[in-house]
Order: C-alpha cells, then sequence, then structure tokens
C-alpha cells in the first residue's frame, strides 16, 4: 500500500523545504488532514499570495512590503553606519536586539566555491556602487556567520572594503552568554583569550 | 522592524504543524521566497484540495480515495486475521514491511486520561461491531506503541478482546536491529530476557 496520490504529492512539496525528510514531511500532512477545510484554504492561499507583495529593497536588498525598505527610508537610523548581512533574517535577528541603529546591506549569501557562489552572484558591486555614492559611510560592520563560508567572505570584504571606508569591524568573538569553560570549544576559547577587555 | 505581514501570516500557519517553532517556520518561508510562482501555486492549491478526495474506509477506517479502502477491498487479504493500530500512518509502516496479509482496524488515537481520550473516543464500539459481524477473526495483533498510553490501551483491548477472539495477540519486544548490549535500556534487555527464543 501506498498513500494516496493527493497525500503524496503534498508530503513532496512538503520535502522540498530546509531539513524535511520524508517522515516529517507524513507528519506534517497527517497533522494537516485533522485541520478545517477553512485553515486548509487559508494556509493555501497565503502560501500562493504571500510572494506577490514581497518587495526587494533596492537600496539594501531587504525583503519589504515598499521600495526602499523600512529600514533605508527611516530618517532617523544612523546613515554613516553600514551592517553587512548574508540573508534577510539576519537583519531581523540585529533588529531584535535594538542594539543597531545603522543601515544594512544583504549580500544574498555567502562565498562558496563548493556550491558555485562566486564574488560576482553576490551584491558586492552593488555595495561599492552604494559606497560611492552620496552617502559617505564611516563604518562598515560585517556581520556574517562564523563558519568557514562567513569567514573567508568577510576576510575578503574586508580586504576589498579597507581602501574605500575609514573603519571595517566585525562582530566580537569570544564565550557567548551562559557558557561553560569546561565544554567550550578550543577556537572559541583561543578568540575569548585574544579579544580580552578590561573589567 | 518586524517581518511584512504575509510572510508573518506564512510564518504562522507553519508553526501549527507538530514540532515547528518560530525559528523553523521562518526558515521555511525563506526557503519558499526563493521557490518560483508555479511552485508556490502547486503547493499551495495541492494544499486546499488534498483533503477533499480523501475518504476514510467505513471498515477499517484507513485513509483511501474509495471506501471499503484497497486492503479491506482486496480479495487477496487474509480475512480472519486482524491488526489493530493506532492512526493511518502505522498502517503504511506495516505495509512496507509485506511481512503482514490480513485486515486492519484504526483506532484514531491511544487512551490518554490527561489528554481526555477515553474509550468513547476511540473506535473501540466499531471494533466490536465488527467482531460480531459475519466474518469472523481468528486472531487479533495489537499493533500499538511501546510507550505508556501504547501500552495501557493495548492491556484494555486485550482484557476487552479476549472472550471474544481466539488469539489476542502483541508485537515482540526485545533488541532493536543493530542493538547494542550495553547502551540498551533496562526494560528492553529484560523484554529481550523474557522473550528469549530457540535459536
Amino acid at each position: 500500500m501506498n498513500f494516496p496520490p493527493p497525500i503524496t504529492r503534498l508530503i513532496q512539496h512538503f520535502r522540498g523545504l530546509p531539513g524535511v525528510g520524508p517522515r516529517t514531511a507524513t507528519r506534517f500532512v497527517f497533522a494537516l488532514l485533522n485541520k478545517s477545510e477553512d485553515e486548509l484554504r487559508a494556509f493555501g492561499h497565503t502560501l500562493v499570495d504571500f510572494k506577490h507583495s514581497i518587495r526587494t529593497c533596492k537600496e539594501c536588498f531587504n525583503i519589504s512590503l515598499q521600495d526602499p525598505c523600512e529600514i533605508c527610508s527611516n530618517q532617523k537610523r544612523e546613515r554613516t553606519l553600514l551592517c553587512i548581512v548574508a540573508r534577510p533574517q539576519d537583519i531581523q535577528a540585529i533588529e531584535e536586539t535594538r542594539e543597531y541603529n545603522g543601515l544594512y546591506h544583504v549580500l544574498g549569501g555567502v562565498l562558496n566555491p563548493i556550491d558555485g557562489v562566486t564574488p560576482e552572484q553576490l551584491r558586492i558591486k552593488e555595495l561599492l556602487t552604494r559606497l560611492e555614492g552620496e552617502q559617505k559611510f564611516q563604518e562598515i560592520i560585517l556581520a556574517l556567520n562564523l563558519d568557514i563560508e562567513g569567514e573567508a567572505t568577510a576576510l575578503y570584504l574586508a580586504k576589498l572594503l579597507k581602501s574605500r571606508v575609514p573603519k571595517v569591524t566585525r562582530l566580537a568573538r569570544g564565550l557567548p552568554q551562559g557558557a561553560d569553560l569546561e565544554y567550550a570549544d578550543e577556537v572559541t576559547l583561543i578568540n575569548a583569550l585574544k579579544g580580552r577587555r578590561d573589567i
């Protein structure tokens, strides 16, 4: 026996999502079988339509309902400070800290030669154009993941940007909140020692 | 900043799925942002429509495109053997073994007093009606999960069925394939010892 075709089809669609294997997808579909027709209709229509109203900001490449986005068009933001992130959802994470008040630039990924992501595929040309514009940035913060690809991209950008902007920084490296020294990995501990600060 | 409303709405829908928290839901939505309009339309329409063609078999309560389902209407199946499962997806798991050729009965869950699932909410009345029908079953196999609720339900059913059917069995308990004795839990080892077989 196999599942009826409509169920198999829906399972296939869910399997297209990141990290979803056949068992999780099946679990999702059986959970949905218990939802009302109204809920399923709302879910399905949101899925079909959600992308239509989403714009990509031509300034920073954040996603938004408007172009330029809420951040770029907000005159209260510090316009000499630019934070470079890989993806729009990274902006969300930084905004939630309420600690940053500058502008952003979304690269659209990180360098990854194995997957064929070269500098041409990232929004680096757009970044350089932006730096040459009227708006003079005083500092660029590289806020990329601390994995191999993120680090390589940060080094690449640092080299490229140092001659163009007075200050290029990256996020502090060290022990995360709640860390246990005994279980911290070696690289994190080295970074925490090297970056030690007066208390 | 928050995500634009269409994205937030879609995140909410995904959070209704089992085991999906806000981060996973957000990840799903951003992955979908990269899909084509056609793919999203196909996904959304499948979601809206998949339930329409799904029937519940009035014999065994399996899900199917037809009623009675493929299994109940298959005359080659052993009709004196009945396997009781909690959910339709359990039938799928058993069918994939190709080791069982009898009929099924889907309870629709297991007894769970804390969540308010009493015998009346399961398809036990329908099971008893089925046992009184023309079809005389020689054996009933209880194929329920080995967690507390599954075990309690199996014991409840065994008591109820023993006077009505010549033979009531449950799935063997013991070490799973690939098991390492050192890491086997105590209950599993006890069951494996008690159930030891000639080799």
